[in-house]
C-alpha cells in the first residue's frame, strides 16, 4: 500500500517494518538513470569504460569526465550524480595520499575501495565539531567500479550508495546495467587479453546504449603495473573504436 | 500523483522512489525564471553577455550587475536570484585569492569553477564548529556561466545548483536558454573570432530578449590573454550594439 | 491549489516546484503593511523622507525613528519591522567601523549596503560556534533605502529581504510604495536641486498617506559631502513642509 | 480560514502569506491577560502605577512586584507572564551595570530600553556556543513601561514581545488598556505636576481594575532627579489612595 | 474546538492564539494529580506539611521524602513528580552553597526561590556549549513550597513550573489543594503560635487525604530561627497526630 | 479519544492534557514485558532473586545476567530491556568508584540509587559539548531492585525509568510482579532470616514463573555486612531450591 | 490497528503503548533477509559457518567476507547490511587493539562483545563533540556470532542490534535461522569434536539454503587455543564439503 509506505521512505534513514532502508534503495534509482560504465580484470590489468551522454554538439567532451584517477595505481569509472561523485573521489583521493605518508607505500585498493564506502554508510549523521569533511544528509546518488593494480595483482570493486562492496571480474552499472551484465555474463572468460577486455567493453557499450558509439561518446581507461592508471587518448579511442567496427 | 509526491519534495535533501531530488530540480525553475545569460568560447578568448531587466527608469542600469569578475583572468555571468550568486562568487574569489597565496600561481579555470560546485553540493548539511564559511539550507537558486584564460587557453563552465558543471564552446541560460541555445548550435563555429562572438552573443539575446535590445539592457564582458576579464564600457557598448543594429 | 501551496510555504527555506521562496515573498508582504519611505538623489546629495505614523498624541514623534544614520556618510530609511530594523542597521554600523578601523577610510556606500544584504542572504542557517553576530530564523521583515555620498559622488541604494539590492535616482517602498513610486517616474529628472528634491519627496508622501501630512508625521533627512548623513530638526521641518503648503 | 491559517501560526517564528508573525501576535494576547499598569512623564519625573491581583487574602501582597527597579534611574512596570519578566529584568539590570563599568556613567533610559528589545527579537534562534545568555524559543509574553531619569530629562518608553519601543507621555499596557489608554488621551497634559500624575495613575486604573481599588491591590513608583527610582511605600501608597476617594 | 488546540499544545514552548501555553498549564495537572503539601507561617516561623500515599505496606515509609532540606534554615515541601522535585532541589542546594562560598552569608529565602523559578523557566531551549547544567526538554512537573527563616524573619514562597513564585501567609498545593486552600483562608490568623500551625496542617491534611491520616502517611517539618530547618522525628509526629486526635 | 492521545505521546517528553508522561508511562510496559525479580530485606541482609528464561537448551545459562554487583556492597537485579540495564549499571559503577576515589569510603546505597535514577531523568536532554556520559533519546525501558549494606544496614530500592525510587522491605518487578507482590505483602514480616527470605523469594517466584523453576532458570543473590554482594554458585542454588521442594 | 501502529514506528527510538521499540525490530527483520551463518562451540575450539550468496559467476567470492578477524584470538560471522557489520566489527578491532595497549593482555570475548553491544545501543543519539566515532541514525541492521578463545576456553556470543547478547553453545542467525537452529537443538552435544561441529555446521546449512552448498558458497572459520582465529582455505574447504557429500 502506497500510503503505508511512504511513511518510511520520508525517514533518511529508518527502517521499514519488512527490514529495508527505502532512501538507500532510492538512491540507487537515480543511479539506474545514469550513463553506463563497465569494468573488466584481466591478468595484466584492468579495462574500464564509460558512456559519455553528449547532449550538446557545443559540450566539450573531454570535460563530461566519467573516470578519473583516484591515485598512480587506481582509477574509477562512475554512475549516477556527477558532484556527489565528486565527493567521494576526493575523499578517497585524500585517504591514499594519506596512506603514503603515513605508510609509505601505496593503498591497496581494497582499502581504498573501503574507505569510500565507510564515507557512503555515514549519511544522515549529525556532524560533530571533530569532523574534518563534512557529511551528506542523503546517500550518495552514484554507484563506482574502482579498478586497481596492487600486491595482489589487478582487481575490479564494486561500490554501493549502501556501503556495501563486491570484488568481481567483470561488472557494468548505469542505465544499461541490466543487459550490459548479461553480456558479460556469457563472454567473459578469464584468459581474455587486455585489448579483447577493450574490446568487449566497447561491443558491450555498442549494445546497450542510446546513440550510436564512436570514439567521442564512449572513453576508456585500464590500470595496469608498468603504467598504472591511464585514460585513453583521442588517437587510442580512435583505433579502439575502429577495431570493433571493423569486426562488425 | 501529486500528493505523493509532495511527499519528498518537502524533504530539502532526500531522494524521491524514482531517485530524483525535487529540491535541486526546482531550484532550476528558479533559474528559468532569471535573466538570459550566454557564453561563447573563441580561440582568442571567451565573451559573455547578459540581459539586463530594468523594471524601472529610475534603476541605475549599472547596479543591475549580472556579469562580475571572479579573479583577474577569471569572470562569470549568472541567472537567477541575485543574492545567492553573490555568495557564491565570494567563494569564488576567496578560493581564487587563497591559491594565488598558496602556490604563486592563478588558479586553474576548472578548479574555480569545481570550489563553486563543490559549495553547491553542501547544501541541507549541519554546520559543524569548524566551518569558515556558512552553509545554505536550501540549494542555490542561480546557474553560472563561468569564462576563463589560463595555461590551456580560453574556456567556458557551465555550473548548475545540483554541483555539476561542464564545458561548453557555447551555452545559454536563464528565462530564454532554450531558444538561445538552438540558435547558438546553429550558427557557432570553432573559428569564430572575438568580434563575431560579440555579434553572437548580442544577436542571439535580441531574439530571446522580451524587450528591444539596446546598450543599457544588455551588458557584455570578455576574458582574453592579454586583457584577463574585463566589462565593456558604455561607449565599447554602443559600438557593438550599433554594429549588431547596422546588420539588421 | 491552497492547500498543496501551504506545503512549501511552511518551510523557511525551501523552493516551491515553481522555483519561489515563499516566506522570502511574505516577509516583502510585512513590507506592503509597513509606513512609505522615499529617497532621491541629485548632484549634490540625496534626500530621504517617511512617514511617521502617530498612532497616539501622547507617543513621542521624535521616538519613531523611521530614517537613521549609519555612518557619518551614510543614512537609511526603513520601512517594515522596527525590530528587525534595528538589527540591520547594528549590523552596518559596525561593518562601518570596522572597515575604517581596517582600512583607515570610510565605507563605501556599496559595500556597505552589500554587507547588509549578506546577513539578510542568512536567514534559516544554523548557527555555527564561530558565529559573531546571531543568525535570523526568517526573513527579515524590513527593506531599507541606503543613502550615502562616497568618492562616487551620491548614491540611494534600495535593499530588499530576498537580499538582493539596486541602485536607484529615486525609490518609493512601503504602504504607499506604488503610487509615489508613479509619481517619481513621471516627475523625477537628473537636474533637480536638492531643495526640489525635498519638495518632490513631501509631495509624493502627501499623495499616498493617510493621515494629513504635516510637521509632525513626516521626516527628512539628506546626505551631502559637506554635512554628511543629518536628520532635519523641527524648524527645518516645518520649513520645508510650509514651502509646499505654500505651493498647493 | 483557520485550518489553513494554523499552518503557518505553528511555525514559531515564520511569516504567513500576510506579512504576519502570528507567534508575535499571541504573544501579545498573553499580555491582554495581564493585569494593568499605567505610566504618566511629567517634567519633575515619572509615575508608574500597576493593579496587583490579590487572587487570595493569604497571600502576601507585597511579593506581588509588578514594579520594579532597574538601575538607580531606571525602573518598569510590566504586564504579562512574571518569569518571562523576570528574565527581561534581570537582562537590563546586567547591561546597566555593565554600561557602568565600561563607561563610568550611567546609561541611558533609551539604551537601556533597547537592550531589552534587542533580546525579545532573538526568540528561536538557535544557541550557538559563545552566547552569555539563554535564548528563549518563544516570544517573550511580557510588554513593559520602562521609566527614567537621564541627561534628557524624564522619559517612559512602552516595549512590546516585538522588540518594538516607542516613547510615550503617558502610556496603559494589559487587560484595562484600552479603557485606561483612552482616559489617559482625554486626561493628560503636559504641563502635570507629579501629584496630578499619581493622582491620574490611580484614577485611571480605578475606572478598569475589577476589584475595588484600595492600597493594597494597587501600587505606584516614581522616577525622579532627586531620588531616581523609588517604589511607594505603604504609608504613602494609603496617602494617594486617601487623596482620590477624598475626591470622588 | 480540540483538534485546533492541539495544534498548539503539541508545540513545547509556543503560544495559543488566546496568548497560553499548553505545555505549562498541563504541567499545573502534573501536580494536581500529586498528593497534597500544606505550609503556614508564624511569627515564629513556618510549618511544612506533607501527606505520603503510602500504596504497600512494605515500602518504607521514610524513603517517601516530600520535604527537604534545601540549606540549614531552608527547607520545601513538594508536589508532583518526585524525580523533577530533585532536580529543582539540587539546583537550590547548589545555589544556596554557592552563594554562601561568594558571600560569606546564607542566602535570602527568595533569592533561592528565585533560583528555582529561574531554571523552571529555561525548559525548552537548546543546550549551548556553555551550560554548566542540563536544561530540561519540558517543564517541571512538580510545584514546591519553600519555607525558610532569613534576615527579614520567617517566610513561605510558592513556586510553579512557569516560573512564576509568590510568598504566602498559608498555602496549599497538590491532588487536595482546593479544599485545603479554603480551610487555611478560614482558619488561618496572624497570631497563630507554631503549634497552633502544626494543628492546623494536619486538621486541614486529615480533610483533604483520602486515607485516614496517622503518624506515618503525613510528615510534619518547620523553619525558625533557633533550629533551622528540622523534619520532625517519630516520637514528634506521634504527638502532634496525638494532639488533634485528641481534639477530634 | 484514541487519535487525540497519540498526539502528546509521540513527542517524546511533553506532558499531555491530563498531566502524563506517555513515553515514562509506555516504558513501564517494556519493564511489564521482562522477567520477574523479587528482592527481601532482613534484618542480616538482603536477598535478591531473579526468573532467567532460557529459551534454548543451547544457551549458556550462566550469560543470562539478572543480578550483577555494582560496587562490593550494592548489587541489583533488573527487569525489561537488557542493553538498557547495562548502561545504568555501567553508570552506577563509575558513580561508586568515583565516590570511593573523591572521599575514600563507599558509596550509599541510596547515594547510589539516585544518581542512577538522576541519570533515567535526563532522556531527551540535547547533548551539550560538556557530556561525559551519552544521553538516551528515550526513556530507560529497564527497572532495578537496588540491594544494598551500608552505615545504615541492609537496604533495598525500587527504581523506575521516570527517576522515580522508593526504599521497600520487599519488592517485585516485571511480568509477573503483580501476583509477586501481592505474596510478599501477605507472607513478608520483619523477623524474616535470610534463609527464610531466600526461601520466600523461592517459593515467590515459582508462583509466578509460567516454566517449571529449578536451580537453572533462577539465580539469587544476596548482600549482606560480612560478605558484601554475592551472586550464589550452583551448588548453592541447588540446595536452596532442593530446600523449598522439600517444602512443597 | 496498522495507522495507529505507524504513529510509534516512525520515531527512530520511542515505545509504543506496548512497550516497544519499533525501529529495533524492524532492524531484525533486515537480519532475516540476510544469508545464514552459524556457530557451534566445543571443547577444544568454536567453528564459524557462513552462507556466500554468489549472485554472479563473475563475483570473486573471496570478496563476500562474512566471516572476519576481530584479534588474534576472536573472529566473527555475520548476517545482514555488510556495511553495517563494518562499522562494528571496526570498533570491535579498535577496542581489542586498545585493551592490549592498556592492559598488556589480550581483551576477553565477553568484554569484546559488551563493547559492540554499547554501539549499538547508542543509535538514535545527538553527537557531542567529544565522541571519537560517529553515531549511526538507526539502530545496526546486522547480527553478529562472536567466536573467541580466552582464559575461560572457547565461547560463542549472539549479538543483537538491540544490544542484547548472550552466549550459546550453538546459534544459527539469518534467513534460514529457524531451521538451522532448530538441527543444532537436535543434534548437539556437548562432547562434539572439533571436526564433528565443522561437519554439523556444513549439514545444517547445507539444509538452509536455497542454492547447493558447495566449496565456494559456503566458508568455514575456527578459533582454537592453538591456531587462533582462521579462516579455512580453498584446500581445507574442499576437503571438509567432500567429508559430508560422502557421508550422504
Amino acid at each position: 500500500m502506497f500510503i503505508a509506505r511512504s511513511e518510511y521512505d520520508r525517514g533518511i534513514n529508518t527502517f521499514s517494518p519488512e527490514g529495508r532502508l527505502f532512501q538507500v534503495e532510492y538512491s540507487l534509482e537515480a543511479i539506474k538513470l545514469g550513463s553506463t560504465a563497465i569494468g573488466i580484470t584481466t591478468s595484466s590489468g584492468t579495462v574500464l569504460g564509460v558512456e559519455k551522454r553528449i547532449t550538446s554538439s557545443l559540450l566539450e567532451t573531454s570535460s563530461v569526465e566519467k573516470v578519473v584517477e583516484i591515485d598512480r595505481h587506481i582509477g574509477c569509472a562512475m554512475s549516477g550524480l556527477q558532484a556527489d561523485a565528486r565527493s567521494m573521489i576526493e575523499h578517497a583521493r585524500v585517504t591514499s595520499q594519506s596512506h603514503v605518508f603515513h605508510y609509505a607505500e601505496p593503498i591497496g585498493v581494497e582499502s581504498c575501495t573501503q574507505a569510500i564506502c565507510d564515507l557512503a554508510l555515514r549519511f544522515g549523521e549529525s556532524a560533530s565539531g571533530e569532523e574534518e569533511e563534512s557529511i551528506m544528509s542523503r546517500p550518495f546518488g552514484v554507484a563506482l567500479l574502482i579498478a586497481g593494480y596492487d600486491e595482489e595483482g589487478p582487481s575490479l570493486y564494486h561500490a554501493e550508495p549502501s556501503g556495501t562492496f563486491y570484488r568481481y571480474d567483470a561488472k557494468a552499472i548505469g542505465s544499461g546495467s541490466e543487459g550490459a551484465q548479461a553480456e558479460l555474463q556469457s563472454s567473459y572468460h578469464k584468459s581474455l587479453t587486455l585489448q579483447e577486455a577493450e574490446e568487449l567493453v566497447l561491443k558491450t557499450l555498442k549494445q546497450v546504449m542510446e546513440e550510436k558509439l564512436d570514439a567521442n561518446n564512449v572513453q576508456l581507461a585500464s590500470v595496469t603495473k608498468d603504467k598504472g592508471f591511464r585514460v585513453y587518448g583521442d588517437e587510442e579511442m580512435k583505433a579502439c573504436v575502429g577495431r570493433i567496427e571493423g569486426d562488425s
